[in-house]
């Protein structure tokens, strides 16, 4: 693997450009869409479509939603809450309508933020049917009284869920799963940096000449879609997953968020918790009970799969996250890159882990191999110290990423202690317990 | 069992009224005065008579004591310090006397508090045959030289000790055990609040319709009455009882305090700790080594009875302990309230306490059931927040106290969520692990 | 075992005061002539003599030192860093040299200390062939430009290395072990309070009429020296030694201080933080990361000894370390004495740690037996409350150690209630878990 990780910063953004207008919802064109967009990076990313009323667990596969048109056109006869300029200005799933009413009845149909009057919000009632229009608290409190036109051109239809997958083969039958959501209409980073950071992982991870162990890489529509998926693949999960990932909020500069898994304490937790601590010891920590993305589904229990969150600015903590400001000033390449090295990095340790112990009792004498300072001066050893601490703890039964937390330092460090160790014949290693 | 407890408040009160001015000791008919009133509220109070002398582990049933009157005449022919006022006056377990002597031989035998000088402090002599008065440090202090006469018309016979015990049968043989003192003379919350609660408690368990535990429920002299009863039943405590609950210093308003039993994680601490948790977040925890009742010998080694203490102030913590200041004034109507909802709840969280496991992978469609908000809002699903989290850990592995300190919610709430989940056919439980 | 140690203090001073004026080094005369006054002090100290090249682990034996002269003549014919004046002057294991040369080509084979310009750094070159002076910051910045003859009449041959060994015979073979170096010129907190120390405890352990465990007390040059003695003696050290302390840095009066064993709770490290926490509770603590002496073989991965390390003034955290400051000024009969306590305050604590039980259920009736007051008064029993806390923990289950720990008490006074206790049939004792 390779020591650095790609630029891909500028990539990502211009992905997201991309895909920002595209209207997503849990099913529907919008979602073929932009994983055929996304197809373009990878090879072998498969499409799947799930029939609306296929059973997965408790739930069942929804109507599909096409939308063509929606707006409200006010007494003058202009329109406004018009889904052609945002595509957040109709609720999602709603259903079609077209009809004349007085302002105290649309009321009903509305929502908006009185505490962020020029945010239009995201609605949705999936799984009831009504309409309705999201519009800013601003133009809300400007409606006149009168008679007000309300179309909304849309179909809930017997057709698919649709979903992307892309597995990447490794020497090991053992698996890393990532996965990220496409479902959300214009919205930058609870949205696109999800899929557009896991497209360039997988795009990165399937370059490399060698993997230690396969990759199951998802897109789809957030709960249901992962609900689906695992009704689907649950057993094989169970049975390979040995860390894993949901990608999402991984777009903007402002903070790292982590949130554990049910358990804690996996392998995707600790790794996560290396890997942050190291980038940013300020890390926001959240508690299994913040959850609210596919770990909700990942880590139920009789699924409960290793998955840890690694993020920017955690949903529902930003104060854009579900409006129309959630646009694509919040998200910046250098945000996605950030994003994307520490979860290459989750990955990379997860890759590199292994087992080491020292050939022979005691320290090995590392001076005739030219590994340690020959003259002994006051504060003189202080560069080998480290590499030092780590042999310390090389006794076969503690594995590197639980001596680099031993000692406090980054496994990516320890790995190249590793190597010039192995090479000199000093210590060896394995990928189980000696 | 009931959603809410019953209002004993008054009751208690009265009740504590009624036995304030009985002479309690370790043996007596003050004692049995005490139980003949505390049979009243409930049926099948047993009361036992174990001979002075019967041997009980390292001890033996002490002589029975019996005091008439007690006084001291001052060289003016005045009484003072006379037992018929306030039976602190005489030291527990004085042997007789009656002659005249000097104020210095006298001061010999007066115990008084220098640092609370309105207050007659509480004395006893149990193992060594002495004879004594108590007075408050400013009587002590007028007393003026001359001829005392002192006279104590006592006995100390080979009698017995008394104490009772109510046993309440349940569904399963396993117990909870519930134990309080009746040895103390006039003091309120360090004696009489101990029965009245319990009692109340035990008319509560009476009145249910169906009791999951049996309950073991003992009014006994501290110390010496429970070795007596330990002697005779540890075996089969040993083995059935489950949890069990010391009841002392129960009855006054300042604060709600907890002493662990000598383990510290028994079914009784955790159960304890969470109930004061949601009762009072700052209720004082003890350690053991603060112990000073009966726990001492419930929790001692070859016994280790699961028994925890929950009090509201502690004995020897309160400036009127072990003083004719812990009279009727210190303890209240809703203070022995507060201590009896405490207690009970504690015992209808063990009573409720499940196994509760998701019949399928993966979160629940609640929305079907109309258990769940239809409409996706920002920040709108706070109020169905707990009930998911708490379904998040029904593996059928963690008790149903184990989710409540885990999402830091009162088990009294998940209990609803529980009987509502189980008739959706969302969740099962058992009474013991999956 | 006595209850109170030896004062020894002035007789380490004095010790120190005729060792200090030696040149010692990793091997060498200076190390004979050691061993050889230290073995003044007890009997059957043996000293072992290991050939150069012998092979030992990863290592072997070096060549041996000896050195004649070394000094330096400045440009006015003036003798400066005169080895005869101190022997820092000359880095340790210089190679022979006797030639003139420029201050700028004598400059790279100087070493002094900018930040403490008045001091002699102390510099050995072990494992390279060089040569070198070291000498104060401020002579050498007072070196005029000219020629300088340099000369060190040393050699560097075939020899061995040398280090003593004394062994106690106890009723078990298990041992506790003690080691501390002989290879450091004249510096006194960093070299001659471990020997003067340890000989003492040897003394001390010596005049034992009886000894439960057996002792293995080393005196050697260190890393190489444990090393070779490791190569020799590990199987039976791993099966034997029961706890152990690498003696070093135990002269001067500032502080404590503790250094954990790599496991960091063995038997050595519970007791040795629990007679810290009664000596002075704001002794410093350190990890197995800041480690510097022999505890990086004796815990080494493959080697696995329970030692840890008590000491004053940690090596390289006091300002003279590793100087000419590092002199008998800083060092102190009471420095000495409070060192030596310590350690033999953990070797106490071993010797008498032991499994008690009650020998019956519920507490005992202390009264009878004269060991508890038979007055019953407000806070009167305070004095009875250490031993009473401490049978409560009386199970058979809980080593005395951990009894202490647990009541927060001295195991010295544990062991006095303990005698007093057994005396009275209250508790029986065992080495081992009932």
């Amino acid at each position: 693997m390779n020591d650095t990780f790609p630029c891909v910063g500028d990539d990502m953004y211009s992905l997201a450009e991309r895909l920002f207008p595209i209207n997503r919802s849990l099913t529907g064109d919008g979602v073929r869409q932009s994983l055929g967009i996304l197809s373009e990076l990878v090879t072998g990313l498969q499409v799947h479509e799930v029939p609306t009323g296929t059973s997965c667990f408790d739930w069942s596969v929804p109507k599909e939603w096409k939308i063509r048109e929606g707006w409200i056109e006010d007494p003058n006869g202009d329109r406004i809450a018009d889904f052609a300029n945002c595509n957040l200005h109709v609720v999602g799933y709603s259903t079609p309508v077209d009809t004349v009413m007085g302002l105290d009845e649309l009321q009903q149909h509305l929502y908006s933020l009185p505490e962020q009057p020029d945010a239009i919000p995201y609605v949705t009632s999936y799984y009831k049917e009504r309409w309705g229009f999201c519009l800013t608290e601003n133009q809300r409190r400007s409606l006149q009284p009168g008679n007000y036109r309300v179309r909304i051109d849309s179909e809930l239809f017997d057709g698919s869920l649709t979903y992307g997958e892309l597995k990447l083969a490794g020497d090991s039958e053992k698996e890393i799963f990532l996965s990220t959501y496409v479902c959300h209409p214009s919205m930058a980073n609870n949205e696109l940096s999800g899929p557009c950071v896991t497209i360039h992982l997988a795009k990165w991870l399937q370059a490399m000449t060698q993997r230690r162990y396969s990759y199951r890489i998802v897109f789809i529509p957030e709960t249901i879609g992962s609900i689906v998926y695992l009704s689907r693949h649950h057993e094989a999960m169970r049975k390979n997953v040995v860390a894993g990932f949901n990608v999402s909020c991984v777009g903007d500069d402002r903070v790292y968020s982590y949130l554990p898994s049910r358990d804690g304490n996996t392998l995707s937790d600790r790794v996560a918790k290396h890997v942050l601590h190291h980038t940013d010891p300020d890390y926001c920590r959240y508690t299994f009970l913040d959850r609210g993305s596919d770990e909700r589904q990942y880590c139920s229990p009789g699924i409960d799969l290793p998955v840890a969150t690694v993020m920017r600015s955690k949903y529902g903590m930003y104060p854009e996250y579900h409006t129309s400001h959630d646009n694509l000033d919040v998200i910046s390449p250098s945000g996605l890159q950030g994003a994307f090295n520490a979860i290459a990095e989750c990955i990379r340790c997860i890759e590199q882990d292994c087992y080491p112990k020292s050939v022979m009792p005691c320290e090995p004498q590392l001076g005739r191999r030219g590994l340690y300072p020959d003259l002994s001066v006051k504060g003189g050893a202080d560069s080998v110290r480290e590499m030092m601490n780590m042999i310390a703890y090389c006794d076969g039964k503690k594995s590197l990423l639980e001596i680099a937390e031993i000692i406090d330092a980054p496994m990516s460090r320890l790995t190249t202690y590793v190597k010039k160790l192995v090479n000199a014949s000093v210590i060896e290693t394995q990928s189980e317990k000696f």
